[in-house]
């Protein structure tokens, strides 16, 4: 074969597909070339995302939060750490902050969970579970019983008292891979995690194993919320990994009869003492309205609780950082709040949403980080058509750093009890494809946060707080 | 405190945050309200993502090259091996492929590299390096000299051979934080890692040590190519770690002499046979004018090769089975290339070239995804203002699924001798945060590959094709 170009020429081919950009920065960022009114908000904004890439703190106070402090469950001792860790983030930066006192539930998983099946044709393995947030324990001798599939409410009920009774139900609705924004495909299955326990109990159900809410077939059970309700027997619930749900579903698929044992140790105390821990720069225009930004400081109680919410509550207080780097003085006061308890009772939201309608301040917006620390991807907005529509005007000054997709949407479970008729709220939206793999499991690890995505959000952030501190909504 | 919420309430609310997904799809697939030309095409390019979310096999084609076969450096049993995957992978696929012959150069690593430095004050540790890909060796008694660190050229030329002679030369310039796209950052530091041994050793150094091109800080050391040049002397070259170059350049910043010892034993052989994989569903109307989507098959010989670039030449591979799946008959030839030696020769994408100028066909758009398996952003490309503005028109189709910045831009080095006065040639350009904490070190691994990640990638190119065919540019 003949070769007409020299090797030293075709391995420069290689570096020059990057000549275009060798001697300069991102040829992207177009001070200047935006609509005028708009000159000077694009060079604050490039210097928000410059210092956020540079100088910002998110990823080292994150990791010291999961690597030395960890998961922290509400009414935990990592809880209580983490409350004063973050008071103390909040004091260095010079935000004043508070602690606002609550009383929040107590669920203690207690040992490991264990749990095998065994099928009538002589398989037996173990089960990857996590029991369900709340949910009762077993008895130390553990439960063993039948088990039944069901992928809708609708099955359950064809199955009914004859089919379900002393069986353990096992809920295995798959996350719907189709939809693109994930949290869609999570709406869906939820509610099996959240209403399995008390929907089983009524046909006599003595356990119930959901399929874990991830969209990977991967070895993580991954816990969560469940409820039981006053009148209906309480049964233990746990969550069982994706692959183990394909396995248990093999084996019936065949006809097998399935008996899996579950050993759960979890227990419900008394309610304890917690808090929600506040900062904030005061505005120079209009001190008593507030901007807020936050997300939820309590974790499941398994891995570092590094997407949920940990990325969320760093990303609300470097908002705070780099507005002070960049010497911004808003004219709104901007607040943080790390809310206590949003997985198991949502005490916090509660109790922050009482002390805004005491009116002491109004809260023109409120904004949550709750989606992980992924690259960002745009906003979900709560509020009237006009609002929506002022945030996507700002769209040519936001759209070379990943945030096109600004659209009406649910912000957040922490903000959403400060919802009036003139406010807005928005809920920060990352890129939804890896956080389900990580979402309340073991996997939710601080190794899994990406440094660069987690404080191109923070700016993604402190831009729009900017832009609505400047003019409004 | 008094609380007016009960819990269960509480609990919904995290739950009702979703609510307005529950029992429907993603409400942002806006079919029919697109601008009624496309309203045909918005629902093909649906079917086309929905597909790759579901049938796609271009996660488990890269799982298996990966897992069974792993890295695959040009003249490896490896690389011989992926070409044979490849080609049964095309075939039972219907693509008649074929394998175009080319001879490459062979490289062999030997045993792995030893590194450790020893500074005046008594500090001693091993330094974690790789050889550059084309590296001659150090001799089986190694190397060691004392350690000069430059950070420009200027700094080098400043130093002249007083300051370098007898010495390794440590090119410690940091990738850029402050460009979103890290590849322009990669643009300013890979002249080092190329040309650093033939500046330095114009000077009389003795080795090279390349700062590795990884914008994170960690123990992996990432290799590449580099030059050498008729008359200058042949000095071995290494990349050290992130984290390894921060040590020394400390060390050396209080004024310690630290000396380095490099122990590499690579060579390099006599060129060998091997081949570009190419396959193809011919056009209905003009079975001469091609569409190629292609990426390279080889990797460095380190990791799996799994973002670089296993998932740029499964993707690709994927692009026709999405043809397939949804029935497209493509008017034009839609080619896939599976390019043989990207990493340290181009011989492929030169032999290709020569293929393509031998006129059998004319190539109307090449495209190449050789950028990582991350969640899409945009393309970049190649080709005069009405072509370019023709792909950005199709904005509105493609938006929803994250493919928002289309531009000018450099394609990719397999494409790049493809150009002509009337073709386009793209580059797919997913997120780039993450890239360069892979490229080209053992943490390019089948496990650090999001599943949905690289099937959007699929089909966001999937769906380019099918509109180049359908409307030509």
């Amino acid at each position: 074969m003949k070769r007409t170009q020299p090797f030293v020429f075709a391995i420069l081919g290689s570096v020059l597909i990057f000549s275009h950009a060798i001697g300069q920065d991102d040829a992207k960022r177009s001070f200047g070339s935006v609509n005028e009114q708009f000159a000077s908000d694009s060079l604050e904004i490039a210097e928000i995302f410059r210092l956020a890439l540079t100088e910002s703190n998110v990823y080292p106070w994150l990791g010291d939060m999961c690597r030395n402090i960890g998961h922290r469950l509400s009414g935990s001792l990592q809880a209580d750490e983490a409350v004063e860790y973050s008071f103390d983030l909040m004091n260095d930066l010079g935000l004043n902050p508070w602690k606002q006192s609550l009383m929040v539930p107590v669920w203690k998983r207690g040992a490991k969970e264990l749990s095998y099946y065994v099928s009538e044709d002589g398989q037996k393995d173990e089960l990857s579970i996590l029991a369900l947030g709340g949910s009762i324990a077993t008895g130390d001798d553990g439960l063993v019983a039948d088990v039944v599939e069901v992928k809708t409410w609708d099955e359950l009920k064809q199955l009914g008292e004859e089919g379900v009774k002393g069986k353990i139900v096992f809920f295995n609705e798959e996350m719907n891979p189709e939809n693109l924004y994930t949290f869609h495909s999570y709406g869906h299955c939820v509610m099996h995690r959240w209403g399995g326990a008390v929907e089983a109990a009524k046909y006599g159900a003595v356990g119930v194993l959901v399929r874990s809410l991830n969209l990977r077939i991967d070895d993580f059970p991954h816990t969560g919320s469940m409820k039981y309700e006053d009148g209906i027997t309480k049964i233990p619930a746990a969550a069982v990994s994706t692959q183990d749900a394909e396995t248990l579903s093999k084996l019936l698929s065949v006809g097998n009869d399935v008996k899996v044992m579950m050993l759960m140790m979890c227990k419900t105390l008394d309610d304890k003492e917690s808090f929600n821990v506040i900062g904030e720069i005061k505005g120079t225009e209009h001190p008593e309205k507030a901007i807020l930004v936050g997300g939820h400081l309590d974790s499941w109680d398994v891995g570092d609780g590094a997407h949920d919410d940990g990325a969320g509550v760093m990303q609300s207080l470097g908002v705070l950082e780099l507005l002070q780097k960049i010497n911004y003085q808003p004219k709104h006061t901007v607040r943080v709040v790390f809310f206590m308890n949003e997985e198991n009772g949502l005490r916090g939201a509660t109790a922050y949403s009482e002390y805004a309608q005491s009116g002491k301040e109004e809260h023109i917006a409120a904004i949550e980080s709750d989606r992980g620390g992924f690259t960002p991807r745009g906003f979900h907005v709560e509020g009237n058509q006009s609002q929506i529509q002022k945030i996507q005007s700002w769209k040519e000054l936001l759209d070379e750093y990943g945030i096109h997709q600004v659209e009406e949407g649910g912000a957040g479970a922490d903000v959403g009890p400060l919802k009036t008729e003139n406010n807005v709220l928005i809920g920060f939206v990352p890129d939804s494809q890896r956080y389900f793999d990580h979402h309340h499991s073991a996997n939710d690890t601080f190794d899994t946060v990406n440094k660069r995505e987690l404080e191109l959000g923070t700016a993604s952030i402190a831009a729009l707080v900017y832009l609505i501190d400047k003019y409004g909504l």
